[in-house]
């Protein structure tokens, strides 16, 4: 495959750019007969739209998504689904500027220098954009997840740059913009983030994303672990420059007896290895973490070149996320739907008659 | 493809249990015409044999490498490659007692579920014995960049256990059973291990891998990134719990005038990015770390089940490495010669006439 | 992958159904620069339109295909092409009373077995309508295909039911309803189809396809040969129920002496095996054949069951080709297309530096 | 994939040449619990076996198959299964002469010109030698789809050369050294290919395959049909020419009235689809036929080239068979049985929960 396809079982190819006249998926492998409407998917997309806060980008999308095909009276057929978002807020005459010059940080020059030439409106494929479709994709998965398995996916914010934000509870997430577990710690980010903006600065974040109730047994052990897929999936994410399972770099510090979960018939002791052992699933909440860089669009100048090789400065003024990583959350909960998803039918395929022969112990608690 | 073979256009897939007759490996899609003899291969499998030192695993193989197949009068003919490890060493009496017992920390109970019965001599499949014949694998890859490309990729370890390893000079990896770039601090990690194995406990470690004159270009830009791409190889490491590129998990807390690389016509300012822009090599270093778990298998007693769930407590007596982390070095290096093989073939299926109309900078010293 | 794709480096993945909203196409892979329109692509998808003549299905589509990104500035990027093409004629009414029957010969038993219930409308996912958007990607490759390697892939109906058709020129083939090169044979296919029209019944057909120009070197030999590649393809094509390249079944029936081509420096003095040997192009005219069923819709009534296994008699009076082989030849053209472009691009992934070191004999004349 | 791999699920990877050290295949996907051992993969290897009779190839090979991995305790774990059959019987010194020159008919020029070089012994990687590992693939297939699904492959010469082969009884098959379902022809054939020999004349042949109770619902619509699946197995053997399914080509001459099976509660009433409808099994016989040309290799001089494009003659003098399709019935029969268990795999991942809600309807006898 040519790479904009992801899943083995359940795939996700999509296609579109920032400023092209839409965006879409292909949704293949899905199961026959789960209910869907495109409000399902809606939900989930709507997290993630821009424009919803003065946190975000100002761009102002609709983010409506059409299912073409793959949904027949209300459940899905078996066919792939097609998945349709067209663009509406284009303001292409911004990105004249830029046509010719390499943002730092950006995908600029690395795109000149593999194709020749760039879609250079909104940073083209490379937008961030592109992932209001993976969205609806893992809505997808997230439901025949829930309906199939029990698993339910959750992911929260757990760093702003410096600010790291301790878990409170589950329910604070969708009530504040910063998708954080935390009540209390908003008014502080928002005074974070208007400083930021005014500062013409970006920054970082960390997300968390934990599955509860995925059966032991998913996962392949070479090499497409359940982790390594993660992996895969999650770095595959615009700005993602680190992936964590359970402890995750941590690990590198503590000695097997720290890390190592113990089990008793009543439930596993503790959670250091985030639900995957030896690339499967133990039935232990699946936890992984991302980090996302800062946006590397920014009022500050900063030194660059441009086609001609030739030194510049470069400012962005457009549109834009000062922090990438505040709509990230839902999109990272999409992309470990849909690895759960491919790997919950993969392991059908091999071992969908196997009889384990030994109790399942609980997930600690 | 059932998970045991990774790489879309040079395709590396093994089989083989830690004490079944053998271990072997299929590389496909190797370029014809490449010089290549079993010592090549063996330089890099001799670097991670177990035995070679007190720190590692006792078990004594001499891990020779046979080409049966796509080498012919000294080259590669482009028809795959099917490698072979015979096992000399296996003890499977060792394992009897833990037959029907899960060891906290492993796959036991894993594979367990997933497949109903598993192959518990040694680790079976999940035995980091496997290794050998990705090591091996890695080694063409190596070749071939090398001879077309100028790549050159090293590792080392940059942590082990709680001890921070400052690099000094690659010159010194090779010379020190832990592959450290620093000969001042080898006596204090022999120390360290002789304690830790005294101890009977066992330690994490971190690794970091850099790959230099990789030409820009490299990677496809969704989603088989060539950090996504890293993450999923890289993950899918037996005992790695994180992985990063560039900055990693640092981003998170990072401006984003502090990340972005700037760029002059003499060269980047800087390598944050780790190598990787959009999922595309900038013509810099790519840079990966990665965190491997502490042994799950030690002498300190630890609570688990057995087969029927009841609670047992286990002690691994068998050979093992208290540190998997000290051998992982040429394995790590491998993946990320497979990984960076793979994409320049990619790379040179869509790309391979196109002129990119603008200047290469020089990557930053 | 879950099925709707093809192609491994230019690869096709299709969506739609006949009576949906529409159908789309994502064509990934394609090399940057190549200039594209829609025009490009309307051309082909005009020579498969239904009801352009009175031979065919009087279904009204304009089959307008629409690109959605992958294109800029007239040529496309390099990132993924979304094509589109939306549905106008649907009459669903029609298919009511066929929604809970199996009719003889469709696919509507095996999709009811396979997927627990069907899109029972024009066929659903089963239509020929699909190939519309195929034909689209095929344009794609064609193009590529000719202005980089001067490939010319043309193909004609070679037998119509009874007929035989005898090849007399190219330029007749657009120059008549029935894609045959023969001009002097089409008032008697017209005469014929007008009398089976009536008679209520459908009949079978064979089309030929070429490919010229191709260069040696293309395919892998084991197991996507470029011929089994093209038998996937081709067979993978609604109602195809047989392959051949070359001399095909007839080889069976030959001696070696007969059907071994043999090689001059000044050409190959045959082409028995229709330019491919071991797979893998020999720089002679690949060509295919294939044979299309008879159209299993017809007035004449036949037995069947219902979905709840009582015995029913099926007539079909909705629009429907009584030869959907009429409409196949610029489909099996552009699946030829599809095939060798991804196996140029594959090609180019291994062998991109490969000298031979042999002079290229040229094709047979 | 490189190439060298087919099946998604249940994947056979091989590798080796004619002259090497030793081929091997990797089955991976295999589902655990199989009981599997080397006796069960040597029967069908036997019968693929060289040297067996007069009429085929002289070289003695004792096609020793060993399981290298993934089988523990007599059953399959679920971890891939690597097989692997020494060449004993290489004598190199025969193809010396070969070296420099293109035989008609044979991959020498093709691979020459992909690759830039050629393992010239005995036809290289190009040689039907490699089968022997596919039949041993393929054997792993057949047994689990025995005990699974109580599918029966069969499959038998149907014609050699001008004489057709009338079908008397399955039983007959392994009665005689062509594989045919007929004992009263068999003296004629034998003289016929004594004749043959000496007259140094090759000849081919048509092969059936037949696949019964596969259950109906098995095969991805679009585009890995289960018919496609199969074309792209059979045309990439060796020497295949053409390939059909059901009536296969002489569905072109049908009308819709003689091609369609019609359904009655009790049966279906014929099988001109061969058992799939729709790119689906459709619960009748699965059949394939398939058209093997004349061996390239024999004693009868023809024109060719040599390295430098120079005209030469060619004769053949080494080991070979004169009708390569008189050992091709149980390969054949192993790669039916190889897709067969990828699309069961398959299938059984989509839509393991699926309730067709309709009968099934018998085979038709």
């Amino acid at each position: 495959m040519a790479g904009n396809s992801f899943g083995q079982l359940f795939t996700v190819t999509t296609f579109g750019e920032s400023h092209g006249p839409g965006l879409g998926c292909v949704v293949d492998g899905c199961p026959p007969g789960l209910e869907l409407s495109e409000d399902d998917l809606q939900r989930d997309v709507e997290r993630r739209r821009s424009g919803t806060s003065r946190f975000t980008s100002q761009r102002r999308e609709s983010d409506q998504v059409r299912i073409l095909s793959g949904v027949f009276e209300g459940r899905t057929t078996g066919t792939p689904i097609g998945l349709l978002v067209m663009n509406e807020d284009q303001r292409s005459y911004d990105y004249e500027k830029i046509k010719d010059r390499f943002r730092p940080g950006h995908a600029d020059y690395t795109y000149q220098h593999k194709y020749g030439f760039r879609d250079y409106r909104g940073g083209g494929r490379a937008s961030a954009r592109e992932t209001a479709v993976r969205v609806a994709a893992g809505a997808i998965a997230r439901k025949w997840l829930a309906e199939r398995h029990g698993v339910r996916i959750r992911g929260h914010l757990v760093q702003l740059g410096p600010t790291a934000i301790p878990f409170e509870d589950w329910s604070h997430v969708d009530a504040n913009p910063f998708f954080v577990a935390n009540a209390g710690i908003v008014p502080e980010l928002e005074a974070f983030m208007d400083a930021l903006r005014k500062s013409g600065d970006s920054v970082g974040a960390k997300i968390s994303v934990v599955a509860e109730n995925v059966p032991p047994g998913w996962g392949e052990p070479l090499y497409d672990k359940l982790d390594a897929d993660l992996a895969h999936a999650l770095m595959g994410l615009n700005a993602v420059k680190g992936v964590e399972i359970g402890d995750g770099m941590d690990a590198a510090r503590q000695k097997g007896t720290e890390h190592r979960d113990e089990i008793t018939p009543e439930g596993f002791l503790s959670n250091h290895a985030g639900g995957v052992l030896g690339g499967i699933s133990s039935g232990q909440a699946v936890v992984a973490h991302i980090a996302i860089k800062p946006t590397s669009s920014m009022r500050l100048p900063g030194r660059s070149v441009d086609l001609h090789g030739q030194p510049i400065e470069v400012v962005t003024h457009g549109r834009h996320d000062p922090c990438v990583g505040i709509r990230a959350t839902p999109i990272a909960e999409a992309l470990m739907a849909i690895v759960l998803m491919d790997h919950a039918l993969r392991h059908r395929a091999q071992c969908g008659d196997v009889a384990s022969g030994t109790p399942v112990i609980p997930a600690n608690s």
